[in-house]
């Protein structure tokens, strides 16, 4: 390895410096501030777990973007955590065991064995909330809204919320019997909104004529409320579940829009970002000039249900350093105070416990204050240390 | 895996729950800003490096200690942190690549294959504090009293700062002209102050007389500043470097004292923890009731010479987990208001904007009010909502 190398990072790990790392740190502070404002309690989850279990929460889905790491204490395989939620719902189901809704919220890193997208970062900075115990709309509305809170508390605009629902895929499916391996070939076929290869797998692979047009159909089910008017006539002969879905949607979308008449909402029918880990609603806020979801959530009943406990739940995240881009913060103006070397230590203490930053000088110190982001310095002014400009 | 171990953590793998998590929240906040006040800028090193890279800065030392997991995108070998510093000193030497003194500090968490000790964890939250670019006492003073002030800060009371300088060691052993083997032995038997093996071991491989009751009187050398007066005497016929070593150890020892004149100060001429890694100085803060150190750190110069640029360093660190058992904070005040169901969400989104806790209820919550924390409600009192007691 040569030296060159030794200081490179791996592709899409990323250290922070300052002021970016102050500004993270800042930003971290007012959205767990925010969450503790709407009820949510801090945890913090571990990093490392047995990987069944964080497995076990999230179904297969991470499974591929999951560091594994041998146990050297017993042999067993542990997994870095690749998304904060199964540990989450771990606690909630087992660790807390509490009834009824129990809100938590986290702010951590989480790794990727590989990069979610071409130019996205291997190890976010994932900060969430989450929503346990409560299966109706109300708290869907909640945690969306928090999402939305969340982009506003930071002065983040012009805000568009995507929303679809699971239920209408697994509706859908389920009236043309498909095996399970055909449905994730469906899947695959819709999430690349591929008209020909659509065609091609209805003719082939379903025979109810109604089905196949309401599968068809789907990939042109989107856009603003009319979308729901447009879809309950196009999709008349599904089942109840893709019905019931549809409602959903429109009156989670309803109630959102009441609480942020600003924000404009787009349903997409065929949406099913993580499909395999969610069973309800799904939404994701986006802002103009990135193509990537800026926060993210759905609901996922039943995580809990192989640590014991089945639970309803609903939350969203959100990445701290897309976040910081998104607002691009000012450099920090400098403020701290330059103290020569013969200032006494206490005059120095009695700054700093103003909330004064006051930047000591070391002996043979060769650099100038303003490098250090001194704007003041101390001064000697009839015998007493004073604030003096430079 | 059976249900009952899918929940179980790793040992020595820790969660946080609340209130624990929000102490620890609090704590992380108050120091960041204690060490933004005294001049250190924030940084946040990667939790994953290129094993090469985590281990060029720190020598071996933490080899055993690092979890390793395999780079899917590279095949090459990375380590999970088990130390900040190396991350920390490579971000100073090519990262920041500024002249003169830079004072850097971090928060967060670090992964140990074994525990450090049989009660420890193997993720502590490691927050710290590094002084680069300056290689005088001064900077070591720093260091040392931004150490005991986090304990003051916290007030954590009757610490006892232990010191030590690993040039003792080294001259002695330079004097006796022993192997890179024999050195390691000797170590060994030091840490353990285990008389009989060191008088064996002296009486093998030690042939000049001097040394050989140097090296024996070692294990003696503790105890307040007269031990270093004792030192002078007793080891008289050391080298040049030894007797610097005691220099330094009086005179950063006496301006500590200066800074806080109730601290118990204790020399052990024999402490050598981190001894591959340090170059000087070595200190540690202990509390009674405590067996291992609270908070540890020591002089490392050179450590930024793999990565090309050579750098005077000396820090510090501590576990926030360790910190908050020591201080064990009482359980938060119930404070949350609670919202019924029919309350607008602009009366609560009112409250949250003044800083008020406002945990909103769901529709069919069997939950009391004051199990989420609750102390007051609001109330519809002359058409407007108010806040009332339960």
């Amino acid at each position: 390895m040569t030296i060159a190398d030794r200081w490179l990072l791996p592709d899409g790990i990323d250290e922070v410096l300052p002021p970016a790392a102050m500004q993270i740190e800042q930003l971290r502070r007012k959205l767990l501030d925010l969450y503790h404002c709407w009820g949510y309690d801090l945890v913090i989850p571990p990093h490392l777990e047995y990987l069944e279990s964080l497995q076990a929460g999230a179904g297969h889905d991470l499974d591929l973007q999951t560091f594994k790491i041998i146990d050297q204490l017993t042999g067993r395989l542990l997994g870095l955590r690749a998304d904060t939620t199964p540990s989450v719902a771990r606690m909630d189901a087992h660790t807390l065991k509490r009834e009824g809704p129990v809100r938590l919220c986290y702010a951590g890193s989480v790794f990727h064995t590989k990069p979610c997208s071409l130019a996205a970062s291997r190890s976010p900075i994932q900060v969430g909330a989450e929503l346990y115990g409560h299966s109706g709309i109300a708290s869907d509305v909640e945690v969306i809204s928090l999402m939305l809170e969340t982009l506003n508390s930071l002065t983040i605009q012009n805000v568009y919320l995507d929303m679809g629902h699971v239920g209408i895929f697994r509706g859908l499916v389920a009236q043309a019997q498909l095996s399970e391996e055909r449905q994730q070939e469906l899947f695959d076929i819709l999430q690349r909104k591929d008209a020909t290869e659509l065609a091609d797998f209805v003719a082939n692979y379903v025979d109810d004529v109604d089905v196949a047009n309401m599968l068809l159909a789907l990939p042109e089910l989107s856009g603003d409320f009319d979308t729901l008017k447009q879809a309950r006539t196009v999709l008349s002969n599904a089942n109840e579940n893709v019905h019931n879905a549809i409602r959903t949607l429109e009156q989670v979308g309803l109630a959102v829009r009441q609480f942020s008449s600003s924000l404009t909402i787009y349903f997409d029918l065929c949406e099913l970002r993580g499909y395999n880990y969610h069973t309800g609603i799904l939404f994701a806020a986006y802002v103009p000039g990135q193509g990537q979801a800026v926060a993210q959530g759905g609901r996922y009943d039943g995580i809990g249900k192989v640590f014991g406990r089945s639970r309803p739940a609903t939350g969203f995240s959100s990445d701290l350093k897309v976040l910081l881009d998104l607002i691009a913060p000012s450099e920090p103006a400098d403020n701290a105070i330059w103290a020569p070397i013969d200032v006494p230590f206490e005059a120095v203490q009695a700054l700093r416990a103003q909330g004064e930053r006051v930047v000591r000088e070391l002996p043979d110190q060769v650099q100038q204050p303003k490098e250090l982001g001194c704007n003041r310095k101390l001064q000697l002014i009839n015998e007493s240390w004073q604030i003096a400009p430079f």
